[in-house]
């Protein structure tokens, strides 16, 4: 069972299974009155991947280790990425099935949430190439720089909507919404993207006495995100760089390290080459040493 | 014949002819009632680019190797980049020739798509200059890096589509279009452009009793284009930047590695001179050896 | 006292209080009919922030060096972080106790003011993250970088800013603005973010007769500052990949200089040892000459 | 007066006026109904910088020097900076003086662009600063970079236009205007800017019965400038960041090359010092021979 869950044959028929599942889904969209086949389709396609999760279930030894999702390193976190991608392929496996036995008790939104899970099925698609697998890494790679600067936006966006609250008092203009702190969350967010957010201010200045300050307060806060922004980019751009250089620097240091041992050795050689040379000296002053007192003795 | 196709004064006489052909376009469109005259005038440049084209074939030896358009190098496909634009070459003229008998059989679609053809010899232009075609193939250069981040895209696209056509069950709103997969795509697209998203937004929440559901679809779309665009622009700009650097560090190692022969050399050298010295030193050694056999013969 | 302000427990009371001072701010908006209740808590914030401060100010022996804000170093003008920090909290501490009493002489314009110090104190969140106050400095780095970038954008905009105030002599369009220099700002301001800039376009240039003049106008003002930006951008960019390109070469010379010091040291050694052997060789040439001499005396 | 137009003084109080003058032209645009007390504080400016124009004139020995704009360099064209400048006061001085005289012959368009050169006076400010001149410096120097990309933009912009023309012939929609060249350059410029395209893309695709052709047309236009912008970008950074880096490498290659003559030093000095040793040895087995030569003759 261990040697099947791991072969070509049974990898490559998922794929293959997991690329189909993603065009049935597509084609679903176009023959919304032919929802019974797609309803077969879809119990079809949920048989097996719950077939697929019970055999690489089977096949690890340790289903703990199956669902392991993090290990400690030198006292780090390590994200197990694998552990990751099988609770994510359980879970909605587990949300399939479930939702086949939805009409049993039936909740309008459990149904959306259900079939949104079945979409998600197409980011398996990730899983079958490995090439899309490296993207992911990489940009999963950026996170942890671009965490502070995401929680310096969250602090600059969070003072804005209290501000924002207070100046507008609740109130909400045709484009701004400033009612409660998530609207003012949509509404700044919406003008950090700079999407109209001059008929945002517009809107929101005439109806205030003291234009200049609301006027302030959104040109700020553009000005304010733009300078962040800006920095997330540099910082990601800066790290992924100097990785890259760093890396060709390591062959670099490594050539240089071995021209430092030639010169040891060279260095060494040079002190063994003197030592033996002193040596032979030192033999050849003794043997003159004894020839003067060989001649020493030949004069008595 | 080879001779002429390959001589400057075909090479530039083409050049002036690609550069009055773009000019004569673009004068079409400020006299719309002259069409005669461009008709005209089309038909020269289209019997010109017609010889043109036979020339060079002609001038091929091979004309297989004038159509071929990759060829393989260590099992990989290495695109003939003059193969391309040979083709290009002969699919405008090719159709130019076709559509001057257009009045034939009077198909409106197919007029409308011979005349862009006539267009893309404006894109000629770049045959022309070698700084265009440089620039063209610096362009062409980053395509396999954006190639996985644009399949990632697609993904992503793909996946919000269906859930977007699901969530807004075929529905149309006013700048939001959900009906088909394809118009769902170009909603998407539009929204990835941030143009105007959140009017999207808002038209789409409206008529929807879950606004934060809907909300949080067009929010998470943005952020997620956002981040993956945002990584294309870094992947390419990190290769691009590594491999400028790589270039300098060749050279960097190209020095290190005369140093390192010469640290060798003079490591050769000392061992020798003192290979030198020590055979000096025995011969010395056993002179004073004979001396001192001398002096005992002396004594006896 | 100067222990207790500097200890880990006065430092973590205080990051405990920031942050439940920012979550009372949130869940204030949320509750506007119970502002008796955060009012009180208001109070009792201010009073633990007095506290606080004046604490700090008692541990600092120099109340001078509390608020100092820059300090001289080689002729050049260093900020003082702690001191400008000091400073913020001080005036928050201020305006807040101000504000208190604010009823007594009940100006509307100073409630605003002081309500918006107090939303202030969430950004007292990055006093106490050490993480994010690396992103603020690394954010306040690049300040030099852009300054002169930004002044020369500030002519820009001032320079079209009186230009569109004599073309469209003073008037307001429905989208742009030129009645006075400051809302001249701003509309350019907002063309500079290319948010709506078409429409002000056609706006403008509707109720003009020359419009390409009008035209030209915007287009020029948009890739103007579009240039400039992108250039800050570069500038930026590159002085910081620089930057940590070079902490990586300094390493690298420090690696060549050591190598450096090891082959001087051979090269000493080298003369050391020469020096050596060449004076045993004189040392063995005296006794073969004191040799000699003997043969000479045993001779007569 | 060669040395008074060098000197420091008149450098200095030329800055001031200029600052002054910039001011001057801000503040006018407020008190629009005082323009008397401008139009005579314009009379003494324009006085001021003719003199400091004709001073300049004299204080250069070669006239022709002042105006020369290029010199050749080793058979490239090199700009001279300062006559650019020297051509741009010149310039505006003459048409100060022509506007004063301008009510002699009323043209509206003549005064409107001499006031418009007028204004131009705040770019001298950029003269007065060596810091703003070093970023107008830096922004020119990516022009040659920039060029190429910008020809391959007008030429995408130029098929587009026509393709528009000739798909839309020659109408204007709501916010698309296909009606000549010149506005379909203004039309697709603003595509590329992004603002609004989508509205554009619906005006246009709603009155044509083929909307994926229009559609297909938009996408590939947005799709293929932001390709080429994006490029532009990598392009120019690429080339700062290697210019900087190359910079640094120029330093560690010179410290290889010090330490490779150490190495090739230390090398003579081991040949040298082996050289001494073995003249020293020959020395010796010389008068060892003699010592020897001695023996025998002591021996008969």
């Amino acid at each position: 069972m261990f040697n099947f869950a791991k072969s070509h044959t049974f990898h490559r028929s998922v794929s293959v299974v997991i690329i189909l599942c993603s065009i049935t889904l597509g084609v679903e969209t176009f023959y919304p009155e032919h929802q019974s086949i797609f309803d077969v389709l879809d119990i079809l396609f949920t048989t097996f991947f719950t077939f697929e999760i019970v055999i690489r279930l089977i096949a690890e030894k340790n289903p703990i280790r199956f669902f392991k999702l993090f290990s400690f390193k030198n006292k780090k976190i390590v994200i197990d990425e694998e552990g990751v991608w099988n609770w994510f392929d359980f879970t909605i496996v587990v949300v399939s099935i479930v939702s086949l036995f939805g009409h049993l008790y039936e909740h309008p939104e459990f149904l959306v949430v259900s079939r949104l899970f079945r979409v998600l099925r197409v980011l398996r698609l990730l899983e079958v190439s490995t090439e899309l697998k490296a993207v992911e890494r990489k940009i999963v790679s950026i996170v942890p720089t671009i965490f502070s600067f995401a929680l310096l936006l969250g602090i600059l966006l969070y003072i804005y909507s209290i501000i924002g609250i207070y100046l507008f008092s609740h109130h909400q203009y045709q484009n701004a919404d400033f009612t409660t702190l998530g609207h003012a969350f949509i509404t700044l967010f919406q003008l950090m993207t700079l999407d109209g957010w001059s008929d945002m201010m517009y809107s929101a200045s005439a109806s205030y006495n003291d234009s200049w300050l609301i006027k302030s307060y959104f040109v700020s806060f553009v000005i304010l995100t733009a300078i962040v922004s800006f920095n997330v980019f540099v910082a990601v751009l800066t790290s992924q760089v100097h990785e890259k250089v760093v890396e060709d620097q390591k062959m670099n240091k490594k050539q240089i390290a071995q021209l430092e041992d030639e010169v040891l050795e060279t260095g060494e050689e040079v002190q063994a080459g003197f030592k033996e040379v002193l040596n032979e000296l030192k033999k050849l002053r003794d043997e003159v040493k004894t020839l003067q007192d060989r001649l020493e003795q030949t004069k008595r």
